[in-house]
């Protein structure tokens, strides 16, 4: 599907494509000879266009082969001669296939469409207005195909110029039926040719109650299309490998400087709660366990082959595996794709094995799979010597294994809790997608978390995220590479805009996923979601005990576009808090409640109660012990009864309420430490919430 | 200098004063019957622009006063007629002083230039693009006045409009010369000028060699102004109150549940090392210090009286200290101009009656001062509770009292270190601006960090952190209160655009102030100022140890325009390194950094020496001791070696390498959590060097 396969219409085959689907094109003919142009633009009715037609020219306007606002026959005549001319300058080798006579179309307000296939997502729409705003100020927006009425008016918003499309300054706007209408139209003729790869309608002239779309370029690939593994995995395919009864680890070592010394002792240490075999060439046991020099000698079934052998051995070892009908396998040995071409070969053939012999495989180059609450640790990494662990109901996905570990001992050290970690590493079988399905049906599981670098089958991760969505788990994911944006070359304009991150941007809205900004908010979030209930809407509550703390978190709400409205009723806190304190949205309650901590619980009850917020932010300052504590206990007795979000942040050192912090931990309750972050996470909150609300509004795509 | 005093100059008289100053204002005389316009017409040559004068209507186009393209005698005859009957229509009241003949401009590239007069700031110049580039996008640039040649060339490219400056498309670009000269003219008239309130040119048409002015708006205030006092403070003035031998403390308690009680307390726990004197109008002795009944009774000269008393009894205690010839007071009572407009009343008594008396004064609603390193610590707030406590070079200035002291208690969490923390509060006397002003001078402080709400002295705003900037101490600044932007009303254009958070970055910018953007930045970038050298431009060497890390970095400095450039060799790294990582920029030494950490030591300084690299980032993921710890050994002893700054961030748990973190503690090395609080630090430090480079290059104002 690269460019070199690319042949492009000329504007005249187009167009006729267009009018097949009713989309306005211009009227227009193509002329073969002075004398029909003439005709034709008697017709037609002067002024006209004149366009060369030549399949080798796709910038015509470069080429001088476009002239707009011909009055006259005697100018036509005379731009007609130009035109042959500049084509043939520009081009020797280039057909003039004819000229194509169109209607002058009256000036109004321009935008662009255009489409383009991503090589793993497909079909991208592309909005934009014309003139400077596509252009100087890449001002434009986009969304995968097809898209739906409510997506068009959520494009349309989006953009910069947005108010320009409702009439600015006397101009007149756009009717918006007219866009509806090309949207549709083209939703179907790609649904028809999905071998088209670009397409520009630039400019589409909006004019009265009229839209004419004036210039036509259609860039179309091959129709081949990759074979795609869109086979998602189910929790039941994946639990011997999420779940296993049985182990055998091949490369056990008693060396615990080794990789696979140190993978045994964490299966054991962690006392893994089934049935676990060292394998090992010569050592009659490991740490206690019977050792087999090959996984063939087991007796027993095998659920969970965890391969830690160098790069070299690990074909035979699979192919014992197969034999041995292991259900499942993570190979955690490297020098496979990762390493260039010959570690490409051989990972393609270790796949070919796996896939073959029936066994599900996880990596090669991973780290392993954690599974806390189940004592199950099939990972090594330096993460699993921290001794704070914290059980918890997030499922989190990595495709960096450094990044991942990380992460899972910052999430302990907060006292976050992965329900399952999983290195999915080079995704040779299962991939980031597998997991997000498996996890979705997985009981342990209330959120799920990735770290991504890219996703190679759409398919699969589409499905995958529709099952996660219909378990109502919300899945969040940063998603790096942003800065590898443009390296692909590609002819269109609105080709060249649709970078991969915005790509990626436009099918996790479209798919109802998170998209994490920074890396923290994949545990942040994570944390949120497993125990506070979504905000109906965008209006927050905000209390705190300074005024400054009211005016930080006032700013970032208005940045996150969160509303901070008035109270229903106010004169309840009034009545509660200090007369120099504001009973006012944002409520400050003063640092009288350092004094009379107790009045907290009363206010932030008020403040739930109110019928015009959706959910409360806290932000609390210094907030120490013994007060600390009593504030603590009151925000739990409020957020338990009530089923509104309470986001809480809490800037102080954690050092002046030992108490306080640790009765959070024990609920498991997420306090924040700056104020970026407790709005951050409420905003992914509320626009979850809005995700699937629109999700579950769509009334089918047009 | 309300709106109420506004007077709106008519175009023709705006048009008079712009031409004393040589500012192209479009060819225009005003026509004081239809003959004289007819004639001037004749003169200047039609087509002409007819505009209707009156000081009464400013919004001529809606009015309907306006006319453009007129041709001939014949049209303007009519046109003139029309103008007057609308001009009477649109108000009764309004007389026409005339009407302005003014020469039609052809067409060519729109800007808009305003000048809006800040409350506090003074005169700010705008420049934005036509059109729907100011109007729709709200596309503008703005810098305090004056407004040098550089400082133009920068207004003019942070426009997103920048490129069709330059010619865009066969439009044509604009002589910036005649930019240049504008704005030179209009510093000169409002230096000259300083009564005027508000300008716009809207448009100024540049077309060809030429720009031409095609309206002129300008609005008037008052000429008076407001007192300042903007005789900002030294050290040498306060260092009775930062480094005070003898303390009065007035409201000392035996009950430690009061605050007069915990004040003193913390004087005498942190082992004060000069004369202390509790006041009370009972006790004997207070934690064994003899108490006094009235500070008159106390036998020794006062260098500073801690006054938390309640509010009534401020004013009687402060006339005490004045008769007691104290040098500075530090008021704690709250009850002040925080409460209302009769503790506004009782404060400006206080501040009277310390100024009077020639005693320096903190507050009120002050939590004090902390200066650890000198074991003073006249401040009460729970901050004070920490165990943990970290001294270090940077003086905080709160006008929270609430944030102020939770960032303490965090800094010190974190391992940081405040020289002077200092809660201003109501700035009755002392301001923000003397505190920067001082510290800039103060021994113990490298680096100077802010929360503020608001500035009420320009001028002395201004004279603190040119003072900072001769001592080469960086400010940075967290600056709160950006949703109150657009509360109030102006009438002009420009003016509306001018919202108070953009007049705050502008001039912050002009007085290389740095800008936090998140709270943590105010701790963040400190420390990194507290060790760092400076970088010489923004090129980034990246090293870390996972693909994913770089990716994660990369993309963090793209969005905060640090460059990651090619190394000038990647060989010798390429030789350290596994033949699967990466040796060129960002670099990745592969997780077998774990098994051989010794390596780390010869890519950083190789990296930190490559001629194309300004500074380095560091991003470690997992990082257990005890390869942490030789780790961090190795970035130690290249850090110490090279006159290059290193950005440390490490993702894994602090837990897994108490080791390491200790070594950085103790050599008070940062070391960030998160890959974006690295990035803004280096961000942070580049654009300091590149503030201190534009202001030590400025060649003067125009």
């Amino acid at each position: 599907m690269g460019s070199s396969d690319k042949r492009f219409l000329t504007e005249y085959e187009g167009s006729k494509l267009l009018q097949q689907y009713s989309l306005p094109v211009a009227q227009s003919n193509l002329a073969t000879s002075k004398e029909e142009a003439l005709t034709l633009a008697e017709t037609i009715g002067y002024p006209v266009v004149l366009k060369g037609m030549s399949e080798k020219i796709i910038h015509k306007s470069d080429a001088g082969i476009v002239r707009v606002n011909v009055e006259n026959g005697t100018q036509l005549s005379q731009v007609y001669d130009e035109i042959l001319e500049n084509a043939h300058e520009y081009d020797p080798s280039a057909d003039v296939d004819g000229i194509l006579v169109q209607k002058m179309v009256e000036k109004g307000l321009e935008m662009i469409v255009g489409v383009k296939k991503d090589p793993v997502f497909s079909h991208q729409l592309i909005i934009g207005l014309g003139g400077v705003f596509v252009e100087v100020l890449r001002d434009f927006s986009i969304k995968m195909m097809p898209v739906s009425e409510e997506e068009i008016y959520e494009m349309i918003g989006s953009l910069k110029g947005a108010s320009l499309m409702k009439g600015y300054r006397g101009e007149e706007g756009i009717n918006i039926d007219n866009l509806l209408n090309i949207v549709k139209g083209l939703n179907k003729l790609i649904d028809d040719h999905p071998e088209i790869e670009e397409m520009d309608l630039n400019p589409i002239i909006f004019h009265g109650d009229k839209a004419t779309i004036c210039d036509v370029r259609i860039g179309q690939g091959s129709k081949d299309e990759k074979p795609k593994y869109n086979n998602v995995r189910t929790m039941d395919e994946l639990s011997s490998m999420l779940n296993p009864k049985s182990i055998a680890v091949i490369g056990a070592s008693t060396n615990e400087k080794k990789n696979g010394g140190r993978l045994f002792r964490y299966i054991v240490e962690n006392e893994f709660p089934g049935e676990l075999y060292p394998v090992h060439p010569t050592a009659d046991e490991i740490k206690g366990y019977k050792a087999y020099s090959n996984i063939m000698e087991i007796p027993s079934e095998i659920d969970l082959a965890c391969i830690i052998v160098g790069a070299k051995y690990v074909l035979s070892v699979l192919k014992d595996c197969v034999k041995k009908n292991v259900k499942t396998a993570i190979i955690y040995s490297s020098g496979f794709a990762e390493v260039g071409d010959e570690g490409k070969e051989l990972q393609r053939q270790v796949t070919k094995i796996a896939r073959d012999g029936g066994i599900k495989l996880l990596g090669p180059n991973s780290i392993g799979i954690a599974s806390p609450s189940k004592k199950i640790f099939t990972a090594f990494g330096a993460a699993l010597e921290a001794k704070k662990r914290t059980l918890g109901h997030i499922g989190f996905i990595s495709q960096s294994g450094a990044m991942g570990s990380a992460l899972l001992s910052r999430a302990w050290e907060e006292g976050a809790g992965f329900s399952r970690w999983i290195s999915v590493a080079n995704e040779a079988d299962l991939t980031t997608s597998d997991f997000i399905h498996a996890l979705s049906e997985d009981e342990e599981t209330k959120v799920i978390s990735a770290f991504m670098e890219s996703i190679q089958d759409a398919e699969a991760f589409k499905t995958a995220s529709e099952k996660a969505l219909s378990q109502k788990k919300p899945v969040i994911i940063y998603k790096t590479g942003r800065s590898d944006v443009g390296k692909r070359a590609v002819q269109s304009h609105t080709g060249s805009i649709a970078g991969d991150d915005n790509v990626y941007s436009s099918v996790f809205d479209k798919l109802c996923i998170l998209r994490a900004r920074k890396i923290e908010e994949l545990i942040d979030v994570s944390r949120a979601f497993e125990i506070q209930p979504l905000p109906k809407g965008n209006r927050i509550g905000v209390l705190t005990a300074s005024g400054g703390a009211c005016s930080v978190i006032a700013d970032l709400c208005e940045s996150h576009g969160l509303s901070v409205p008035s109270l229903n009723d106010a004169t309840v806190i009034e009545q509660l808090i200090p007369p120099f304190g504001s009973a006012t949205n944002p409520v400050d309650v003063t640092a009288e409640v350092i004094a009379k901590p107790e009045m907290f619980k009363s206010v932030i009850e008020t403040l739930i109660k109110d019928r015009n917020i959706d959910g409360v932010i806290i932000m609390l300052t210094t907030n120490a012990d013994p007060g600390a504590f009593i504030i603590a206990k009151s925000i739990l007795e409020v957020f338990k009864t009530h089923q509104k979000p309470i986001v809480l942040g809490r800037l102080g050192a954690q050092m002046i309420a030992p108490k306080a912090m640790e009765f959070y931990h024990s609920e498991k309750f997420p306090v924040y430490p700056t104020p970026e972050r407790v709005v951050n996470v409420m905003s992914q909150l509320v626009k979850y919430q809005s995700l699937l609300q629109k999700h579950s509004e769509k009334a089918g795509v047009l």
